[in-house]
């Protein structure tokens, strides 16, 4: 529809997760319109990134290092892992500061619907680091969606044949949330999960 | 949260329109883990549309050179204009294939809630083309929403007063359409606007 420049914009944004024709259509104007200072710090940020960017050799966490500041981090615990699928998923349980051990980041969950199976996680890397690292436990903090559940079950049932005591955090009632407009699944599990006080 | 590059690609992308912190994170992370030549793309298809593109002297409409391809295609009706707000909606009214004169973009609404004046859009210059181009008819097309309609209003008391034929696009049902759901505003308008059959 548009000319060369402004129809290869939309194209390349467009090929963004989540963000349909419409949108992409959006966007490029608004970087058409936009300082040319602005449009190009966007440019430049992502070149910077995909350069300098990398992966954490030891849990796969972002970083711009052969290791990333988690793992460098010698006063956290060496030999308590928490396992999550993305490297958001870390910082959602770092703003918590609940968490002192490291950790590993699979890079997804188990999902077969999407051809992701086991192999194509970072699981190996874990196994991995239990002997190597002397992992006395083990978090497992995959999403509680399907997928997430069936990765933590798959890991578990592998951890507990080494002998790894290993842990799944708590699902239910989000805190400020309302029993009455729980679903079912959710009020079942934070039923079954009941803590003696 | 994040270190260095990570962060500022997540403040980048944070800057586009609709783009809330969470999503920012999901693309930054979408393009961390993408192929280097698809993250490389889309910077280049940036800085491009930047480089190559700019807004037709005519009508505003964006194109690579100094009068956009429906400006300069001789086969189109150089008397008759379509006012729109933005080039994508000049781009939608196109695919109807209902309009064959030129355009004239705005490059917005009257929006005093958002401090859009009237000075602010390219008035001036469609008033300058009357003359110029010695314009027979323009047809308002600038959104049926609040501001769209202010604007609408604002321009054809300007153009009736020197002399303009001017016509406002249709607003009532959509095809396909139910009647028993449509809005009362819309279906009130759909009323006044019956045509004689």
């Amino acid at each position: 529809m548009y000319e060369g420049p402004v129809q290869d914009l939309i194209t390349e944004l467009g090929r963004l997760p989540g963000v349909g024709p419409k949108s992409a259509q959006r966007l490029a104007f608004h970087l058409l319109s936009a300082e040319p200072e602005d449009a190009r710090r966007l440019a430049r940020a992502i070149l910077e990134a995909k350069e300098r960017v990398r992966f954490c050799r030891r849990c796969f966490n972002v970083s711009e290092r052969e290791e990333c500041r988690i793992c460098r981090d010698a006063r956290r615990d060496a030999h308590v892992l928490c396992v999550v699928e993305e490297p958001r998923d870390l910082q959602a349980i770092e703003k918590t500061a609940e968490f002192r051990g490291r950790y590993h980041v699979l890079g997804g969950a188990i999902s077969p619907i999407d051809g992701v199976g086991p192999e194509r996680l970072h699981i190996r890397e874990l196994l991995a680091r239990l002997d190597a690292e002397d992992i006395t436990e083990v978090v497992l903090a995959t999403n509680p969606n399907i997928e997430g559940e069936a990765t933590a079950s798959f890991l578990a049932r592998q951890l507990k044949a080494i002998g790894v005591p290993v842990s799944r955090i708590a699902s239910g009632l989000p805190v400020g949330g309302d029993l009455e407009y729980a679903d079912e699944v959710t009020l079942g599990r934070a039923f079954a999960g009941r803590r003696t006080l």
